[in-house]
């Protein structure tokens, strides 16, 4: 069992997805993170969920808890309204050392390897480069457990 | 609206839950993480997903991934193989400078801000300390994207 066989077809976005659009693909279809590709369909980056909600974080509340408390209520409005215009460029995470990207022939064991050293429950399978689909943490506990 | 609100019944494990009923757990109930408690009901950490899979995979392996690409095959009884008799007090991750765990009374804003920092699409949320429920990224999502 390979990367190939347990690979499935991923929502991707690019640089220009609005950030909105991304946090309903994720809300929507359950997602633990999402593919980011150039125009060619090369992986760029994972990006992580969190990494969406921090965009909706105003900066003055991001890393002073005591400031987000405060700010309560009609929060849903000041989400929209915060992503509203902006896009997945924004939201990117610092380039982490190793992404979550591998080849076809990526066996199970190394899937979990990768998974487990980049804290990634999404990894992207490439075919010369090419995103071809993408292997979650999910799946692959489910083919391990035989579930 | 406050995570007393939004926090839901959640699975928790404790150091000695075999890792095997962790990985089950996880798969089956399709989780983000594991919330793990002492004795007390109080939270000690949050485990993602990824962590567990580490103790699936051989040490030889974990750094190294051409040596993961060449062990292929029969993985699913490798896997469990290595997961039995270990438990959970094993695959915890370094403790990280901050846990994601609040009390019910912090505001969407302040659940975001969390998830944000300590990129935990799980947030535990407890009452005078003892653990009363969590709080998802997708819930989170489903809530400001009023979905």
């Amino acid at each position: 069992m390979r990367a190939r066989d347990l690979a499935v077809d991923f929502p991707t976005v690019t640089l220009d997805t609005p950030a909105l659009e991304a946090a309903r693909l994720l809300a929507e279809r359950d997602l633990p993170g999402l593919i980011l590709v150039d125009p060619d369909g090369r992986p760029l980056s994972i990006l992580p969920g969190t990494q969406v909600l921090r965009l909706a974080v105003p900066a003055y509340c991001q890393d002073d808890p005591a400031l987000a408390r405060v700010v309560d209520e009609a929060h849903a409005d000041l989400f929209l309204r915060r992503l509203g215009g902006r896009t997945v460029r924004e939201c990117l995470p610092e380039q982490p050392k190793e992404l979550p990207v591998t080849d076809m022939k990526a066996t199970v064991l190394e899937l979990a390897a990768l998974m487990a050293r980049t804290r990634s429950p999404l990894v992207a399978v490439t075919d010369a480069g090419r995103l071809v689909g993408a292997v979650t943490l999910q799946s692959l506990l489910d083919h391990v457990l035989e579930m």
